[in-house]
């Protein structure tokens, strides 16, 4: 199976970019599929256009992220969007068969919009995004595209535009199947959505000080005012991170009886959930690091894995100019 | 001065397309201007996307009539839109600072959705084709814009975007004029304006007996209805042609009163215009025919023009790039 999915670089990846793509994307890997996975630079720029100035080394930090998480660079096609002009090739092309109705119904649209109140996002790019990630996603033909519920109609409209193509032009592109990974979604340390604007986020290289305190702040089940109070782990945000980063079967116990008798306080069960994060992170940390030294060899990864992006791409843009008659 | 301009092929072109922007384009070139001279065969596609059977055969037919009528190879760069895929990298990144208003206020936007009413044009790329336009021009900085009264309005946005654009990420484009010819608009033989829809065009490659059935069924001024009736050459569309093809002043006195006292009839008129077009098309004709059997050469005029357009663009985005911080 093949298989493609990206990510915007808008900032530094967080523990829920963590437990709910990378994790499932090295899966999907591991088990020996063609793997693209891509940072949408010229994604950021729908919302970020009027701030450049993170875009780069955000990219650099979620490459380095992406191989220090798993993704194998042996393995897995690593590369970045605005490397492989084709992309925009092909979005311009589709924009000519894209209804505008289509992406005004784009539920991401209209929801963005209100949440960044901040920003204007009335520009065309920012209408036309679902359009460049069709051309993301269809340029290398795959069977699948791993995402969130959220992108869910996204990839409807990427099996709506290669439908349209196909029937107009000729039959190039296959309909790709969104591959729900079902796994649950981290809430930030305040118990919201995960979202820098929040400032609830525990990003995948925060230092091991800095986690200790994030932890230990928490957000718990409200329920537990004082120490007596008992609490139910189904309220609490720190239980869904126990459940994102492990537990043994006792802890488990320990935790649930003891929260819900309120035998144990919150700080007990937020130091096993440390615990487990460190464990996690740790290796992650340490290859980070090495990564962040060895610029020779990110930028080695960058290059091929562009360069076999770009292999690609060219093909599929040979066969939509020929079924298009652009012979030029 | 720099200077450039554009077709869309979606037609063969018509005497109005000679008096009114080819006949200025060949004295731009030859007054030793830097001239870039184009089909905008993407653009064809925003209001041809279902039926882009002649979109080729166009483009070659719009070449060979660009050196016909005295656009050369030597003098002016020619080249094909989709042949530099850099036009679409540079739309994309304009997509992204340009409000949709811009866009909707566009005259022609408005104008071609009521005139083309048989056919779906609520695409985005319909609505972002004045972006793709602004992208063309500012590729190659030009100074300089020869464009109709039509298109005043998207030389002006190609203005507001190279000025957002500088001004969010640096000074890479020029702010270009548009170049008003101030030729007098050829209508077609029924008085109407001249389109391909309302069939009243007269080619630049009709035969000499067609030109000849064309320009003696022309409609005249309506007063006069029988031969002995006095008209006005200033309500004739056949006055206007003479004007565009030229009369020598004995023959311009010999119309306006014969025309004004009844003493000659239309068809005495159209016989002197007759004579005109052919003078002035008949060399066209020939250069055509020697075009037709020339393939070669017209295919390496095409890949001369692509070549020194590519370059000049190439280097335009490693500025748009540097300045945007997109180092991939």
């Amino acid at each position: 199976m093949r298989v493609l999915s990206g990510m915007r670089p808008t900032g530094k990846l967080h523990v829920g970019h963590l437990v709910g793509a990378l994790d499932n994307w090295v899966r999907i890997q591991n088990e020996g599929n063609e793997c693209y996975y891509f940072i949408a630079d010229w994604h950021a720029l729908t919302t970020n256009y009027d701030d450049i100035s993170g875009i780069y080394e955000y990219t650099m930090d979620i490459i380095r992220t992406f191989i220090a998480c798993g993704l194998d660079p042996d393995k897995s096609v690593i590369f970045v969007q605005s490397a492989i002009k084709e992309h925009a090739e092909l979005q311009l092309l589709f924009s000519m068969i894209t209804p505008i109705g289509w992406l005004e119904r784009v539920p991401t649209y209209k929801e963005l919009k209100q949440q960044l109140v901040n920003k204007d996002l009335s520009n065309l790019g920012f209408l036309g995004y679902p359009v460049l990630q069709a051309a993301d996603i269809l340029m290398y033909k795959p069977d699948g595209v791993p995402v969130g519920e959220d992108q869910v109609y996204h990839v409807e409209l990427t099996r709506e535009i290669a439908r349209r193509f196909n029937y107009l032009y000729g039959e190039v592109f296959p309909e790709p199947k969104e591959l729900l990974s079902h796994l649950p979604k981290l809430p930030g340390t305040d118990g919201r959505k995960m979202s820098k604007s929040y400032g609830n986020v525990i990003q995948i290289d925060i230092t091991e000080k800095e986690l200790q305190e994030k932890v230990l702040r928490m957000m718990t089940d409200p329920a537990r005012k004082r120490r007596s109070d008992p609490g139910d782990p189904a309220k609490c945000p720190v239980w869904d991170y126990h459940k994102a980063f492990g537990t043994t079967s006792s802890e488990k116990e320990y935790i649930i009886n003891g929260c819900k008798t309120a035998s144990i306080g919150c700080v007990d069960c937020k130091k096993i959930l440390l615990n487990h994060m460190i464990e996690r992170l740790r290796p992650i940390w340490q290859r980070l690091n090495e990564l962040k030294k060895d610029k020779d060899y990110v930028q080695q990864v960058i290059k091929d894995g562009n360069e076999k992006a770009r292999t690609f791409a060219v093909e599929t843009m040979k066969e939509v100019r020929k079924v298009m008659n652009l012979r030029f």
